[in-house]
């Protein structure tokens, strides 16, 4: 199958998220114009997308809900499990540990790592948290492909070349410290901090000039 | 003064954060090149950035960092307390109301808000959660530029408009739902599980490919 370019899988998990929502809300049917509206991109991009699905819409009533998100899923590949592993168990470390404990069947964290004794040992949010030193043997045993990072940003580097030599393919970087990794392996990075910052930045500059005005 | 560009702003906001670092572990001085690596930019685009500091360095021992710090400082005009709420204390925003409790002493969260009768009228992280009603008038005595919304995905939009409805100029949104908020508002929208699902799929295509290898 050909690789999907990153922002397609991204628009693909958007129309997958909004159309639980809506199955969930009682719905059956969807329209692109909807859809369009709800991921932000425009109604000629949904219909593009939408060609790569064998998918009988009607001007009517619109996409059948629950055929469109088994041909969606069918393309994402999101029907085996998929193993991860999340280093730091801090607070937004404990948040995503939080998250994934229900609402993701085939996304499952199956081990977590910290370094701090008080926490190893023990079970958050269904989760058995070790000692960082165990991370390879543990993410190796158990075949993880992703790893997830929330240790500080001094301990980030160090936490994802762990991860590579345990053979994860895919990483979420949320240290506030931009990390490396060879090729062959995806990573993403994420600094919520930053954002906020970045936030708090052109919030300031649209007060002004709101005044000047 | 000029508008800078969000990207510029951005990579500003990465050099405070890496130069902090160095300075409390002891340095007085970096060269462009640290810089370039630790940001993962190129040292020619660090170059290009630094001609807009009136700022001397030395090939021997580079930039002074304490210097480098006030100009930056003085361009993101982060010196003055820039206030913020923030809607929904579950995890997430418990650990972002922890983050930001010591270590940013310029951005502050000064209320935040939530519907469930459990937690409000409490104290999480030094801040008070007030009820999500009491948004639009405590957001607006205080004068909150910055509005952070860890609500559900349902709630998003809502949160947006009331947040706007009190005069918020910047908006960074973790619910998994595409806001919409009006011109003259800074949005930025943070998907952490959507970051999470995307890596998980690049992680299966990567082994893939390095089984068919």
């Amino acid at each position: 199958m050909t690789r999907i370019p990153q922002r397609t899988v991204e628009r693909f998990f958007r129309y997958c998220q909004f159309l639980h929502t809506r199955l969930e809300a009682g719905s059956e049917h969807v329209f692109s114009h909807e859809l369009a509206a709800a991921v932000g991109v425009s109604p000629e991009q949904v219909r593009r997308d939408l060609m790569n699905f064998k998918l009988k819409g009607t001007p009517q009533r619109g996409y059948p809900i629950q055929e469109f998100m088994t041909e969606l899923y069918a393309h994402l590949e999101s029907s085996s499990l998929t193993k991860m592993v999340l280093l730091g168990v801090g607070n937004l470390g404990k948040a995503i540990l939080s998250y994934f404990l229900k609402r993701r069947p085939n996304l499952s964290i199956v081990a977590a790592f910290d370094q701090d004794p008080e926490k190893t040992n023990r079970v958050y949010s269904g989760c058995q948290v070790h000692h960082i030193g165990q991370l390879e043997k543990i993410a190796s045993r158990e075949k993880a492909a992703v790893g997830i990072i929330t240790v500080p940003a001094s301990a980030a580097q160090e936490a994802a070349d762990a991860l590579v030599r345990a053979g994860v393919k895919g990483i979420v970087n949320f240290a506030p410290a931009q990390i490396k990794v060879p090729a062959g392996v995806f990573l993403d990075q994420i600094d919520i901090t930053l954002s906020i910052e970045k936030a708090a930045y052109f919030a300031r500059k649209n007060s002004l000039k709101e005044q000047l005005r």
